[in-house]
């Protein structure tokens, strides 16, 4: 299953709507006989590349795949009729598909004397490359991902609004890659205005990532003539409202959005419960003035705190990085 | 050592203006003769308390102790001499006095013939229980630790000024641990006139830690009839300099000072770079509005940024203490 993470990991970003899937097909003796990634949408699913791989040596062996194989008919024909029809007796699923229009993998599977087992890696299968996809299955909504870069006192930039670099490298590099596996970007027009920034995902080197994403501005006003984001390839949404911006990117098959600011559009989409992940790159420096990250969210006394949970600490360079979630309690 | 280290801990915040050393006697054997840790300004060192529990088992015996043996006379006779007195062959230090007053401590051993070690856990003890300590000789000044609460986004308060409570219980418990250990601990007038704190150390159960601190408001504002710190043993310094206030408390002989806030008093003390650890407890909770945790620091653009570094990161209950110290790089 370790394997088929990995699979599905380095297809992460280019599969939707479709799952980033990662299967391993392992031959009667156990050995593996082939190995697949979703591929981009039309293509064939990530059981289907692993099958063709293995030919013939699938037959009495095992499938080992990140989420339950469909069952459905979309663009491709279901992948269970091919596990069935390649001779494989066993199926490993970390996480069941919880897509009502999927659903029946494993009972197909059952029927036709196929033994289906859910559960290995399951949480890491979850909580990293299916997270968003399993989300917007769930909520009909894409899944947000909240970044931001701060100090300590939690400020963006300083007084005179200067803010390159309040985090290190590593950081930055963090950011760029985690780019590399989004659908979307979404910055608000102040952002455009005062940063100019290009939102590619780029290697250290400078180089850009295969996978780049929809680069996405909100809010009513124009972009500047001339700003890096004033291209006919990025999507300007002329609303603040988080739940049109998210059904507008939805039906371009939008799953995963990085929203990177600034406060003002950040304050919407807390206010709004849209955030559903928070990714705090804390820079340990102090400032004392200048923007905070967030503003207004909707909460003015502490009873309303938008509480969170913490999922990870870790450090990265110098810095800090708090990955949480919405609390599941609520608030308290 | 770690047995000497863990006398010194439970004696931190009892013993200034003198250092919190704790001390273990080994016989000849190797055994454990005695345990001792500093008494309180005029009371023996732990050198001399270890030495009397240790009695005639000393007599060729080892000295395990955190801080090199004082070789002056101030309150208390030189530990060397009783050192030597009692017979010990070799002592093991720590870390050496930096203190001009104190030095020689091993030199005057060796001259008796007594052999000395430095350098077991000197780290963890001069990161420890001497940190204020140390800094204190070397600089002349009380050691700073500026302590605040605020949430991912840089928030000490809500809107409305309400902030009970960002952080967890846990979070909070171990404030009061560590206000049991300081010598003195610093708010302005605007904390007292806003949150009305008692700024004791108490534990969970309420009762009162046996050590209290001095408790010290700054600022030029009167207090508040009939508030917390209203009362004759907290003292008031009438000042918004940070170096005054430190003066006066090193004349007290403070040497570890806890500085609680609120946001204009840390944003003095941080532009007068008088801060020498901040201890961030940051619990996982948005507010987009409401008081930053730091004022005014004298940084007005992003090169004049104040630069931390990092020495841990703690999960503490459902919150995250970032525990740092200015960077010895400086700026960048």
């Amino acid at each position: 299953m370790r394997r088929a993470l990995a699979a599905s990991m380095r297809v992460h970003g280019t599969t939707s709507p479709n799952p980033p899937v990662g299967c391993v097909i392992l031959d009667p003796a156990g050995d593996v006989a082939g190995v697949g990634a979703t591929a981009p949408p039309g293509g064939p699913h990530a059981e289907i590349v692993a099958l063709a791989e293995a030919g013939g040596r699938a037959a009495g062996g095992t499938a080992v795949v990140t989420l339950e194989p469909c069952a459905h008919h979309g663009r491709t024909p279901p992948c269970t009729t091919a596990l069935i029809a390649a001779g494989i007796r066993v199926v490993h699923a970390a996480v069941p598909d919880p897509n009502p229009r999927a659903a029946g993998g494993a009972t197909a599977l059952r029927e036709a004397g196929v033994a289906v087992v859910f559960g290995p890696l399951a949480d890491e299968v979850g909580r990293g490359p299916l997270r968003a996809w399993l989300h917007a299955v769930r909520t009909g909504r894409p899944h947000v991902t909240w970044k931001f870069a701060a100090t300590l006192d939690g400020r963006s930039a300083a007084a005179d609004g200067t803010s390159r670099w309040i985090t290190g490298p590593e950081a930055r590099a963090q950011v760029h890659a985690l780019r590399a596996t989004a659908d979307a970007i979404v910055v608000g027009t102040g952002t455009v205005v005062a940063d100019d920034p290009a939102l590619t995902a780029r290697r250290p080197d400078g180089t850009a990532y295969p996978h780049q994403p929809l680069r996405v501005v909100v809010g009513y006003r124009d972009l500047p003539c001339g700003a890096q984001l004033d291209t006919p390839d990025v999507l300007h949404v002329h609303s603040h409202d988080p739940d049109a911006v998210l059904t507008t990117l939805s039906e371009r098959g939008v799953v995963d959005v990085l929203l990177e600011g600034g406060p003002r559009v950040a304050g919407a989409f807390v206010a709004a419960g849209r955030v559903d992940r928070v990714l705090a790159y804390l820079a340990p420096a102090l400032l004392g003035a200048g923007p905070a990250a967030l503003a207004e969210a909707g909460v003015g006394t502490i009873g309303d705190i938008r509480r969170l949970q913490v999922d990870a600490v870790h450090r990265v360079g110098s810095d800090v990085l708090i990955d949480a979630r919405p609390s599941e309690r609520g608030n308290q």
